[in-house]
């Protein structure tokens, strides 16, 4: 089933006191760069460091009780998974955690230390897919998906929730890659344009809107965005995408490395490159915003001290 | 006069539109690592990048307005530098700032993009309340004083006002050099415990509590918080001070790094050295803080790239 805007609303009323209200950050040269008034959404400044809790605390909250007290498994690059265990570990529950093991050391850290099992697979050769479906068999868990689940997008939907009780938006910046949080945003913001931002050669979105059918990213493609590397978009969040997404547009790997320095130096925020990948299309001038009210949505900011200091050093 | 409450409900009013509220941000690493509920003000997301807009709007929008159209100067070591910037041009009126040739280049930068003269001096060998004085009898300007004014005291305060319509802390750390800020919070928070931080070799407030007499601070002592060397203490500070403050505590220029680097791996916030010192007396220990709510007043974030390297390579 496609959630809803009131999908959304419910959400937000289950997920409050596990994710946080996030605040919308404004900068004086950020608008006399851009000529339009930016709001920057701050989810690094979620609990758990990206807007993921939102969607795993209202997937998790959603599970009848005998379910719930079985535990829960995921798969994930590292956000999720830190969102997955710090919510099961609000609920009292055992999570189980499927991570590459080249994701982002601050991310095996952040999960494993919410008491979560955290399990390592090759993410060129093996499918993450696969596993957490055979380890949800074996123990009776319940498969929080990272994006394709009606509840999980409702959840990261609260986002723009939050932006619609401050603001109104002509337009919005979102990273996607599965499009959960981007499919929410939409459903929460059903008047604001959506444009999504993906990763250099990484553009299955932009390929998938254009053909009007789902599409796939080549195997072992690489970006800094190791946040945006899914290798296709969900059903549900695509379903949304082609009423919704006016286009998506990609970033390189400098350009999100500029918009990481741009939040250090005038943000005062700490971003990952993937949640820097929607400010980084605004900074290049991807869509013309002039004299719009903007919403860039900054998802996350866990990222490694020294992945963080290369991208200052190279401005 | 020594500044109230009520002047400090009058400076809330006065400035906004000018100053934004800033979120108090939480962290589960932080509440257990301390075993208390940890509040931190994040200053840093303050226009300007510190709380120092607070004062400087305040003071400027209490001139009258021939006083104010003669334009205003400013002496400072930078936050006060660019939030007086900030504020002029907000005003339309000229600002004329004097600071030290040795201020983080950020520092300077910010300052001067807001329109502002700069008008750079030698830290060690010349007084740059001298130069102040003598800049404002010349052009007619009216000085704005970075801390020992009562309506900077009272703008600095609304930081602690915002606090108290959130929660109603037990105690709040706020890192004190003139001590403008501190006296504020403490006339904001008129039931808190008031820990004032200050570098260590730099412990004029401490020598000054004992003492019941203003101290001052040998020349020339060296630290990475670069915003608390104020030789001494104003005399509307300290008098608050000496009615108020518990006690204040030293954190050395080590600690200040281990609370920057915890913040940018926790709480997702650049601070720099001096806007980290008084979440470094939390993280050191210098309070028995065991279930008692806790507020980190983290001052700024306006420090250089290298500088930030450097503090979480230290890690």
């Amino acid at each position: 089933m496609i959630p809803t805007l009131e999908d959304v609303r419910a959400a937000a009323a289950r997920i409050q006191g596990i994710a946080v209200r996030t605040p919308l950050l404004r900068n004086d040269t950020l608008d006399a760069r851009t000529g339009a008034r930016v709001f920057v959404k701050a989810e690094c400044l979620q609990r758990g460091g990206a807007f993921k809790m939102r969607g795993a605390a209202n997937a998790i909250a959603a599970l009848a009780l005998e379910v719930r007290a079985k535990g829960v498994i995921a798969f994930s690059s590292g956000n999720h998974a830190i969102a997955v265990s710090t919510a099961a570990s609000h609920f009292g529950i055992q999570a189980t955690i499927v991570m590459p093991s080249d994701a982002p050391r601050i991310k095996l850290e952040m999960t494993r230390v919410n008491g979560a099992e955290v399990v390592t697979y090759d993410r060129v050769n093996e499918s993450r897919e696969a596993i957490g479906a055979r380890l949800s068999a074996e123990r009776g868990a319940a498969l929080i998906k990272p994006f394709d689940d009606a509840f999980v997008i409702a959840g990261q939907g609260t986002t723009g929730l939050e932006v619609s009780e401050e603001i109104t938006p002509d337009i919005v910046f979102v990273p996607a890659s599965g499009g959960g949080l981007a499919a929410g945003v939409a459903l929460a913001l059903p008047q604001a344009r959506i444009v999504v931002v993906e990763p250099d050669g990484h553009d299955d979105i932009a390929r998938s809107l254009a053909a009007g059918v789902l599409q796939r990213n080549a195997q072992g493609i690489r970006s800094i965005c190791d946040g945006l590397l899914t290798e296709q978009m969900g059903d549900l969040p695509f379903a949304i995408a082609q009423r919704r997404f006016e286009c998506a547009v990609a970033v390189s790997d400098d350009a999100a490395r500029r918009a990481m320095a741009f939040a250090f130096r005038h943000l005062k925020i700490v971003l990952e490159p993937s949640g820097a990948a929607s400010l980084a299309a605004l900074l290049e001038g991807a869509i013309d915003v002039q004299g719009l009210t903007v919403v860039i949505i900054a998802s996350g900011g866990n990222v490694d001290a020294e992945t963080f200091a290369l991208a200052l050093a190279a401005q």
